[in-house]
């Protein structure tokens, strides 16, 4: 079976050719330009490659909500050209196959929960921290939907008492992202994460703020796991500090053995790496492909 | 068809009847008591009610994983005789029927989502604000489980620049259930809520801690509906106040009619009032009869 997949990012697509057991057999990557040129080549791609489903996780605000008149829309975005934009109408006018449709952190949570961390588990939280915060959640064995969609990357955290970066996101200032993604690490110490070494007092701030998001997701989800993907959490030493402030926070409220016992199996980093999203759409494109099988 | 309701608090058990329609046709209450005194007393009342099945919602921590060796358990209770009571296990012992098993704020939100606020919705979230704070939550058509459940109670918020109240809370302090519960409430101000005036400066600030639960949820969990009951939200007066402080914290990101413009009858009290609990408890039995039914 051959089965497409769209990563749709705000900075760059990728498109991949994998099967139904998560196999990626080809993939190609190029900067996001305004939809109509991205499309071209998006299509351009995909032309010769017979997929008999393709699945897309995209960033957002999307339209997820397939009685809406604008399902498949990129919604309220100022990024040029892309705003109610109908991405996935111009897919299929393109391709008339089956298509998995859904936010990118909800495909990366999905592709976790297909062949990743969260294998065979029914439940699965997924932050990235990257350029923006997202969260994608997976609950009962399907991905959340509801109003519009997760939108997590926004909660309120509380304050480290030795920080008084003013925060840098445009809606709420000094929420999570505004706090905690990689232009607010950048503008507090004058330098990319990764030029910070891994001591530098930047990292105990920065999971003080991760560990509150995470313990609220645990708390109103109870997710049977969390994994923590992104640019920023490709600074290994933020784990052991985020898993060991999410344990100060719970304070042993919450008595799962996952948590007392096993939280560094708990608490992990995507296990398909950097393919979590582009897997993630491959499993949408999947489960569209068998929805569509079964209605038949 | 008769179906048998427990709502299970830990200060007081209501025991019903109703049918698959959710008419309740009777009803009883009384304290809780030792495990042993409160089942004689719930197994006494069913005992010549011919019921085809039975649902609990129960006050917790409760084990509802079907997976574990104490499915069906009270779990880690402080209260005298409930740790690690097999609940489920003595009503299964007592009548031979289909069980509907869950927490007390998952049930009171399978019954808003059934024949309440949340009727025909495939998501909501359900708060109970009383002498705890309590979660219950119903995502893509089903209450979440996940690891152990929802305990979304204990979140924590930012504290209000005009309240130096520690909080209540033995696990926290100042988490959400430490600062807003009834018994903080009225420590903090020295009376209980409902004999506080309804322009009181208390409401301003609980409506403050509430808020930012609420937003928390919308932010994760984009539910189409916020349920807000318990004791503490008879306060009527504290709707339009966390109303007006939830938009102000989302600051315009989720962009949904429902929130922009639809507010009043987007975070409301209970449509089934009092009896969300023991209609979401009647709504579980049905539920647990027609899985059964469906197997059979």
């Amino acid at each position: 079976m051959r089965i497409g997949a769209i990563e749709a990012g705000g900075t760059k697509f990728v498109c991949g050719i994998g099967n139904e057991r998560g196999d990626i057999e080809d993939r190609v990557s190029f900067p996001t330009e305004r939809p109509e040129e991205t499309l071209r080549q998006v299509i351009e791609y995909f032309q010769d490659k017979n997929v008999e489903a393709i699945g897309i996780g995209s960033f957002g605000p999307i339209d997820i909500d397939p009685a809406s008149p604008t399902y498949g829309f990129v919604t309220t975005t100022p990024k040029p050209g892309w705003g109610n934009y109908d991405f996935l109408g111009a897919m299929k006018r393109a391709f008339d196959v089956p298509y998995g449709w859904d936010t990118d952190v909800n495909a990366a949570a999905f592709g976790e929960a297909t062949w990743g961390a969260a294998q065979g588990l029914d439940s699965c939280v997924y932050y990235t921290i990257g350029t923006g915060v997202g969260v994608g959640v997976y609950a009962e064995g399907r991905l959340v939907h509801g109003l519009v969609h997760p939108e997590g990357g926004h909660v309120l955290t509380r304050r480290h008492p030795e920080d008084d970066f003013a925060g840098v996101c445009p809606y709420h200032g000094d929420c999570l992202e505004g706090m905690a993604a990689g232009p607010a690490l950048e503008k507090r110490w004058g330098a990319k994460g990764a030029e910070l070494g891994a001591d530098h007092p930047a990292w105990g701030i920065e999971a003080f703020y991760i560990a509150q998001a995470v313990s609220s997701a645990i708390l109103l989800l109870s997710p049977k796991r969390v994994i923590l993907g992104g640019g920023v959490m490709k600074q290994e030493q933020l784990f052991p500090l985020v898993r060991a402030e999410v344990r100060r926070l719970l304070a042993g409220y919450v008595r799962a053995e996952a948590i007392a016992d096993g939280i560094d199996a708990y608490i992990v980093p995507p296990g398909l790496g950097d393919n979590a999203g582009l897997s993630g759409a491959l499993a949408l494109g999947r489960a569209a492909w068998e929805r569509e099988a079964a209605a038949r």
